[in-house]
């Protein structure tokens, strides 16, 4: 057939989540009928790799040295919320409830995989929120056991430098039906109660 | 966030079956474990847009002006075996039971996603059936109602220009038990039964 299709489909299956056959129906596809797609897609990625590393203060993908919103003078540099993924942190922005910084640890620890303190960007956590201005650190990990097992550690190294250290609450969604909730986010919400 | 990281989100989004999460997806995972993928999938799509046109002959993918299996002098050129895409072709292949050539349609009659006759190459198709040593075509079309309707079109055609046209056998699958498969492939194998 063709080398350059070839070659096409085994850069494809680098995506994640996409197989031999995917890969195949992509490539023609885009051949067959988006070609102008496709050379969209190549300089995207060409200028991706080329423009996009993290930022210097909260680690998240930015085109400039500091993120913008990092640079943003209206947000408290008092407190800062961790997150796992810059997907993340755009649904916590989308709730506009959070007025302070961002640390994005781009990543969570996963034994099984491989991933540990030190492939995560730790140190530059540790950094950022002992600059002095922080005065509290918000862990909002996912609630997964790899995300509970981020947010212990992240919580022992900074209580240590004498950090206050919170954590998202957890309980019942909004719009939750006790019937249908699973028991172990109720126990959560009973142990959790609060003043009424 | 990063003006280079949304473009490519955006340009992700043109692979068929990939919506807005797993473009987010597919452009984290390449940014943040696998820049040498992205990079080599940047040059791939680059070089396949330059380079990856239609054989002169059979219409499929091809590097060169006629592609490899057209030139091979091995093959019988007075068979033609007309086939809806490349996968299709490589699974015939595969079975080593087809000495002819391929004509690949690219695509199938489909009057409900607005691709009538004018949307494949059955202009050239005719030529190529046409060039006065091509004996027999064989219809190698899904038995799809798609499949089966660009096959009765292409039958018509060609038929009417004095060519032999054949179509694949149905019937039940090798290694098929009566009693799983569907009435109308029974149905099908009843009717096309031959001499035992």
């Amino acid at each position: 057939m063709s080398r350059a299709l070839d070659f096409l489909t085994e850069a494809l299956r680098r995506l994640p989540g996409v197989g031999p056959k995917s890969a195949q129906r992509m490539a023609f596809h885009l051949l067959q009928h988006d070609r102008e797609g496709a050379a969209q897609l190549s300089r995207a990625l060409y200028e991706a790799v080329d423009r996009v590393h993290h930022c210097a203060l909260c680690n998240t993908f930015s085109d400039t040295e500091v993120c913008e919103l990092c640079a943003d003078p209206e947000r408290d540099r008092t407190l800062l919320c961790v997150v796992e993924t810059p997907a993340d942190q755009m649904m916590i922005e989308q709730t506009l409830t959070w007025r302070g910084l961002y640390f994005v640890l781009m990543g969570r620890l996963s034994p099984l995989d491989g991933i540990g303190p030190r492939d995560l960007a730790l140190d530059k956590l540790v950094t950022r929120a002992t600059d002095g201005v922080v005065a509290e650190v918000v862990l909002a990990t996912n609630f997964t056991n790899e995300g509970e097992a981020t947010a212990h550690y992240i919580s022992e190294m900074l209580k240590a430098r004498g950090l206050q250290v919170t954590r998202l609450a957890r309980g019942v969604p909004v719009g939750g039906e006790l019937e249908y909730v699973d028991p172990g986010t109720i126990a959560r919400a009973m142990l959790d109660r609060r003043g009424a």
